[in-house]
């Protein structure tokens, strides 16, 4: 049973990969990547100076991205027909040898790679490199801590109803959206009824070249990137020490 | 103006630093690092193999741990007056040399450097190195993505109320719990009040050696170490497009 090893190559600059996933690439002869048809895919980009020249590349293309309802039933079969098809190859072929799959940010938070995991588990050896978040690239851009003391940090994703992402964005006292693009005019009104709106910054392109930092209530638009994030920094609630911590 | 660059040490296996703090600290004539009196230290036992054998080391000793309640004016003036000195110290010598601190994790994730942060602003040119960060390193550990699909995650510290833990634990589909130490049994009852106890993971020196993953359920001490931490995967809750997205 061969090794298929997920390196997470965090926020985009190539520099802020791990030693462990620097190393990983490197070495490796057989790297697959997701990407969306006809694109170079941001994965293969953030590798690109690292992969040996004789490397084999997979390239796993979706069949689909925005073309579909994302709950519609035809939109749900087709992503796990493909995913099924990769988890097949890449099972088949770890029998022979290592592949590395190349994975943006951090594999287990909110990663592709998850759909391939549950497939191949019992089928193959795993291994999953953490990596450097893209939400940490963004709030380390923005130069400010994202959460101090007490703070409670929410991180959700900006396809939620707006009603969910204004009731987080009340409760919580740092807030992170994801998977901004289409979703920014909702984001945005969700997080003016909550009264986050004036905090609020939109990244775009963290830590890569073209990084972008605009005041969220500025960026009026309809669509930006959609791996934009939107971030409200914690204010450092002070700790209250209950009697169990200082006894 | 010499610099102050921060260097996220990721969540404890040294390989798991990235490239850029890796060559960062490996390249330091001065560096600085937190630690309780009488110890290593977290930061300075994970660059152990990094620094430069002529390097200056300045330990940044806190004057007091858990000797006094968090919230006690005594504490926090201690604490206050401990930051306000090394900022000085740090300021100084910036206008010299360069001068690298080491910090676990990612540093603008509840880490100690922001009470330096704030307090050099306009007297050093700072930079920042995100980390991987502890919470990372822990659900990898644990073989299992913390979030799916529009999965809500929420991060909190085991220092806040009893209610409030348990709240966030209800509405969150994902939960990480930092700061765990002498909360544990509060933890553990928020948990059970909210109904998670039974998918919580206790996950202790991740990444490290002696690294121990517990069902939370079994974990029924009094005290673990502070740096442990309380996970709750997501399951995926499935994304519901908005009409935004798939316009």
């Amino acid at each position: 049973m061969g090794r298929i090893i997920c390196a997470g190559l965090g926020p985009g600059d190539p520099d802020l990969i791990s030693v462990k996933a620097d190393r990983t690439i490197r070495s490796a002869s057989h790297v697959a990547f997701f990407r969306k048809a006809g694109r170079q895919g941001q994965a293969r980009r953030i590798a690109a100076g690292l992969l040996r020249a004789d490397a084999v590349e997979l390239a796993m293309e979706y069949p689909l991205t925005t073309e579909l309802p994302f709950d519609s039933p035809d939109y749900v079969r087709q992503l796990a027909g493909f995913y099924d098809t990769w988890a097949d190859r890449l099972a088949d072929l770890a029998r022979s040898t290592d592949i590395v799959v190349l994975c943006e940010g951090d594999p287990f938070l909110y990663g592709s790679f998850m759909h391939l995991h549950a497939r191949l588990q019992h089928r193959a050896s795993i291994e999953v490199i953490p990596g450097i978040s893209g939400m940490s690239g963004c709030w380390t851009a923005t130069g400010r801590p994202i959460t101090w003391g007490d703070d409670v940090l929410c991180v959700l994703t900006g396809t939620l109803p707006e009603d969910g992402i204004a009731r987080h964005a009340e409760t919580a006292d740092a807030l992170v959206v994801m998977k901004i693009g289409r979703n920014l005019p909702k984001v945005r009104r969700a997080l003016d009824r909550a009264g986050r709106l004036s905090q609020a910054w939109l990244i775009e392109r963290g830590t890569m070249p073209g990084q972008r930092i605009t005041p969220l209530a500025e960026a009026t638009g309809a669509d930006c990137p959609y791996f934009a994030l939107v971030v409200v920094h914690g204010h450092g609630r002070r700790p209250k020490a209950a009697p169990e911590s200082v006894s």
